[in-house]
């Protein structure tokens, strides 16, 4: 009834019927600061719950796409990651990450090692921390899913192969250290951000570091055994799942919308839920666009659409337009989506060429796709520059290729990062767990 | 501790705390203009997202209850029609639906043909287009959400024997003109709107049209080989998952308090919210009354509960109420889903006894138990009439069945919209994809 | 671009910002009352979506653990405790809980057997019945969920060889009195919380009740043929889906923000957003402590981590810091959650030697930490002691161990409870429901 009203009469008609229902002829225009505070508060909330949703995304996905001989092994990590990223980057994370602000909202300097505190209990405006912005318990709870997603994007690329442990040790340095630093550069108000970067929720930020560390790690980790071939060819090792993956993908999808839409870090004014709204709206149109691209381009390339590829064309679709997903037009949003689908299945058998050994795919969709759209953010802000955006990409990721690097290195001689051969070849849930994760099927 | 607080002492009691929280003798009462715009918009964006979790939910659902060697297709055409659902409701479909709308915003005749345009970047309260209302851009998230559902509802009916490309064309004409002229008669103020039909949420303007394409699809389409034998008898073919089908109920279920409670479409008064939580809160109940009435009736038809009608019995009772969801008491709300429970399992055999051959019983979900819900309108609220509801999804439905009618015999005719005898045979995972969603699990 | 500028100069760059985007010098600090109203029941309506998606959250992780040839049972088991739960939740137990609200309400002693009655439709704020607080719609929804999730973790215990019927009667019961009559004692303003008992969010009032119905059950019930062997020796009965067990552990995971943050009760004032802010990042905080504790554990004690433990590890984690999940501090909380953890890995062998046979581990999830975290409140907040947290868990439990022991053997000496031997050897599914849930899938 209301749906037809509202949209016959446009604008003037709209007003005179919202004003019949709630606003008197003396409401006030204005919103009070308290409902600002309130508002950019429930923002980051439930932009924190939809990120919060990723790791379930990202674990399904992967869960998906192993072999089922190690779906127990890479549920395992999954929670482990998530839960000691939650752990790390209160204890650490944080407050490296945003050093100033710690600073500032103590009024002493408490140095940057401490954990995070949040707001006293019930606190009101005059003691809130940042009353006029947000409440910092939501804000902790907003960036620790950030951190915890770049944690996420390292376990798919090097599955099927990894220990458990050295892998989340590996994941404490990255969620305490790795990940705060290079974030602080931008978003705690770093050389990075004074230089103009954008990179509006992570495109580079998260998405390439992760992206980067998964590199390092394929790299120093090596292939599957039987992945290349003596002879070179390279033999395809289908996932286990593909519903759960597909699920993975859509909960991945769902969780953007807070992942982006959030990043707006405000929503108290009309201009910012304006905002926000253009964000979830490019944010659906660039994973439409990267998953159209891969399922056309697949079909051409290989005469059948690859549900794979289309999964992670959908997800590069969104890794791409997380650098700027506000200014561009939906059209634009839809082509650099696009782009970011073509990009993973050009680059897929190219990291192949070079035997890196990415089970998920996850380096094509968040560090190629993640640099694709941290470079064609001028195309649409007129505030970006392309050489500033060349040069933050290239500085986080030597900062990122050297400090994961020499983790990775340090833990593969003392630790040892890769299991047995045999227990490989049985599967990590057996060798490592002791358990299965479908027990009953038999295997094929 | 708060919780018991609020609850005791009641009305009076509750007004003293909230005072003393937050209420200073001199806060006004009413809501200010721009809340009211950010509050509308936000509706549709939590509406959007929760709707949006209904692609998944369809896809689970029909991944569950398809045959193995038929997941990984099923998956395929479920992530393409949503991204092309997006596309090209941007493109065509929402202009269309939203002609005038499109041309007041402009100020200028802009047609119909135009693709979607949201506000600019860091709209103020004077340059918003909707000031009063809401954002553009949340309109068009939230809208685009509902013409890719109808889409969806397609999909299950027709699997497991329907050609991947040619059902991604049915799609786009659906999305791009079927679903949108048809909804701009109702929603986008055209003449059934003027006539005086209800329809809340779209029991009739998504639901039944979506039923109405897949029903259309099936009979040009044919039963699967080996579903009807030749004495007559039906053969059931069971789903291959009925862990992910129920899991896909549940996100439809969750889905839906977007679906109706966002199509309340503002928030931004005391009435509004309200409202909506009245509209959760009887989705909720025809919910409930559906999948018990399905799992009571087949109890007693059968002597054994039927788990595939009990998720059918709770998705038609989404469907029922959704209409009407706000009008019915919880116990009104109860029965209409209830009713809408009985219908599933009366006539998933009869249309077996047509051969038309609905894999996943969507023409009885969203078709008949549509058709119910539109009907029993006027019953609970007294501006509907029954026979402006009759003869409205009369209207509706001969249009979406000659149209869409059309559309299947072209693509007939011209691509072929079914595979080939081996094929089906074989599943569709293997000969229109080539890869398997389960490929280690030996098939029984 | 926002992010870093917000961040970097602190409180005083903020407000200054802000102001420049929505607050104009005049523009009032206080939010509106009619704001309130519909603040607060957004919060009921997002927490009350997030608490029904625990129900997918319960239902995924108990069709995980069971093995194959009873999925289909508890599939539809969850389906119809959820849907039963809505009805006798509306048609009794919501007024038995709430009576004296009830009461003003109406403004008459309407008695405490009435049916749930919302507020009219477009009420006004005269006309609201907590104009102030909360709409009724959303009260009775967000409490409605409360309820369903008692019942959801009976459900799991009792596994593999109860009858359906049996088990939906008392869930019936549960829901619509012994849920309720206890609930009333501490949310609807009763004894236990005139004694000052604190039980924010349901350690005990949700949890524990759940958890003694469930181990009252079980023991009536005794354990699956072939758990216990006849030497006395635990047999391991692994579930038959790792993969959507985890799943289900991150759905509810995800409900816990609804299920803690919603009973806030109220977002209206800046201390309830910063409250809600705590809670939401302390829940996740105890989440996380307890699926780590549980990893190091059976690491520790086992050589090998176990991931059904850190699964249960995580939700006893969020059980344990469900009673107070407001005034801890993260650090706190992480520990709180981390006891949870430990809890669960030292319990679920002690049941056994017991030979109580809790097939997910709902008793010690739900009813050992949600004692450990209504025995912990006094720790961080001084308004409890434990005296009084000691005797209302007491009473709690006697009350739930008399009703539910009592319903049980009714049900026992009437419609029994049981399957039988034959039956549960071959599973449930085929016995009760003729349906497999994996049917193409060969058992191993």
């Amino acid at each position: 009834m209301k749906k037809s009203f509202f949209k016959i009469f446009g604008v003037s008609a709209i007003l005179a019927t919202v004003a019949s229902q709630s606003i008197a002829q003396d409401a006030p225009a204005l919103v009070p600061t308290d409902s600002v505070f309130i508002l950019n508060s429930l923002l980051f909330l439930v932009g924190g719950f939809l990120v919060f949703w990723m790791a379930a995304g990202f674990t399904m996905l992967e869960a998906g796409l192993v072999r089922s001989k190690n779906v127990t092994t890479q549920l395992t990590k999954n929670m482990g990651l998530f839960s000691l990223a939650a752990i790390f980057y209160y204890l650490i994370g944080y407050n490296v990450m945003y050093p100033l602000g710690t600073w500032m909202y103590d009024g002493v300097l408490s140095g940057i090692w401490g954990v995070a505190i949040l707001e006293a209990v019930g606190v009101t405006a005059d003691g809130a921390d940042d009353y006029g912005y947000a409440s910092t318990g939501s804000d902790f709870f907003f960036q620790l899913m950030f951190c915890a997603a770049t944690a996420s994007i390292v376990s798919g690329a090097l599955a099927e192969r990894i220990k458990l442990w050295p892998f989340l040790v590996f994941t404490i340095i990255l969620t305490a250290l790795i990940y705060p630093i290079q974030a602080s550069w931008k978003w705690g108000g770093g050389f990075l951000d004074g230089m103009g970067f954008l990179d509006f929720a992570g495109s580079t930020v998260v998405h390439s570091v992760g992206g980067w560390a998964a590199l390092m790690g394929a790299i120093i980790l090596g292939p599957r055994i039987g992945k290349y071939a003596k002879d070179g060819k390279v033999v395809p090792i289908p996932g286990s799942n593909l519903a759960i993956a597909t699920l993975g993908t859509f909960i991945l999808w769902m969780g953007w919308f807070g992942f982006n839409g959030g990043s707006q870090l405000a929503m108290g004014s009309v201009g910012d839920v304006a905002d926000i709204s253009r964000i979830f709206s490019n944010t659906n149109a660039a994973a439409a666009g990267g998953a159209v691209a891969a399922l056309l381009l697949t079909q051409f390339l290989y005469k059948k659409p690859d549900l794979t590829m289309v999964l992670n064309g959908a997800l590069a679709g969104l890794v791409s337009i997380t650098a700027e997903p506000l200014t561009p037009s939906l059209g634009a949003a839809t082509l650099i989506g696009a782009v970011g689908g073509l990009i993973v299945v050009f680059t897929v058998p190219m990291l192949d060429k070079f035997k890196i050994d990415d089970v998920v795919g996850a380096i094509p969709v968040h560090l190629f796709a993640g640099i694709w759209g941290t470079m064609v953010v001028p195309a649409t802000n007129g505030d970006a520059s392309y050489v500033t955006q060349f040069i933050s990409i290239i500085i986080v990721g030597v900062f990122v290729i050297v400090t994961s690097g020499i983790v990775w290195t340090i833990l593969k001689s003392t630790m040892g990062i890769r299991v047995g051969e045999e227990e490989e070849v049985a599967g990590l849930d057996t060798s490592e767990l002791g358990m299965e994760a479908y027990p009953e099927f038999s295997k094929g």
